[in-house]
């Protein structure tokens, strides 16, 4: 598991999938995952963001969708979303960030949405309390 | 939002989403994933299992393969199925669950796997702590 980019202080998190790589990518290569990452650490470092923070995390199982994020945050459905390109996706993702990061519950309403968030949904899943077990 | 099916009190979550429904299916009939939630509440009743509960959500975001579910668990990794066919799903679904209640961190061996579950997964989201907000 790649090493985390920054721990998850912040109340919106960006989980990104360093695992999957585009179909005939050069094995070698950076995983888009990584790059994607690393461009958004850069980003938030600049803007001086500490409300959003960014971490690779192993494998969302979504390999073929390249790059893949989920994004979360205290009492927000969670987010997945594949199709995104590791440079494009970065001022994508951060504004989409600000913007779940504004909203009390997670669901930023559709026409506020850019086109590449819109059609590279995955999943989403509610703001779920788990039971310890009894 | 249907109402729920029964509250969280164990410690594994079965999600079901009952928005989606079949392509070409009679809107007024009775929506698959409503079907496989009574059909799980049901078999868990019978079972007297406490520790796998159900509930119906409002849509998990994969409209095109239903039925989908969630589960999550404390400390687990949150997984998402879709292509659950409403009956045969209850049993498939119900062994699963109780697999994954027997992990600590919700990763099922992939030869224990169903068949349903193993070409049903969708996407799935490490085990996260959230901050609050300060």
């Amino acid at each position: 598991m790649p090493p985390r980019l920054q721990s998850g202080a912040g109340n919106v998190r960006i989980l990104v999938c360093a695992s999957c790589r585009a179909a005939g990518a050069d094995p070698d290569a950076p995983r888009p995952g990584a790059v994607l990452a690393a461009g958004l650490a850069q980003a938030l470092d600049t803007a001086c963001e500490a409300s959003v923070t960014v971490e690779t995390v192993e494998c969302l199982s979504v390999c073929k969708r390249p790059c893949t994020v989920a994004l979360a945050g205290e009492g927000r459905w969670t987010y997945v979303y594949g199709d995104l390109d590791p440079k494009d996706g970065v001022e994508t993702l951060l504004t989409f960030a600000r913007q779940y990061r504004d909203t009390h519950d997670g669901i930023v309403p559709w026409r506020e949405r850019a086109d590449a968030i819109r059609k590279g949904v995955v999943a989403r899943i509610p703001p779920i309390a788990i039971a310890s077990p009894t």
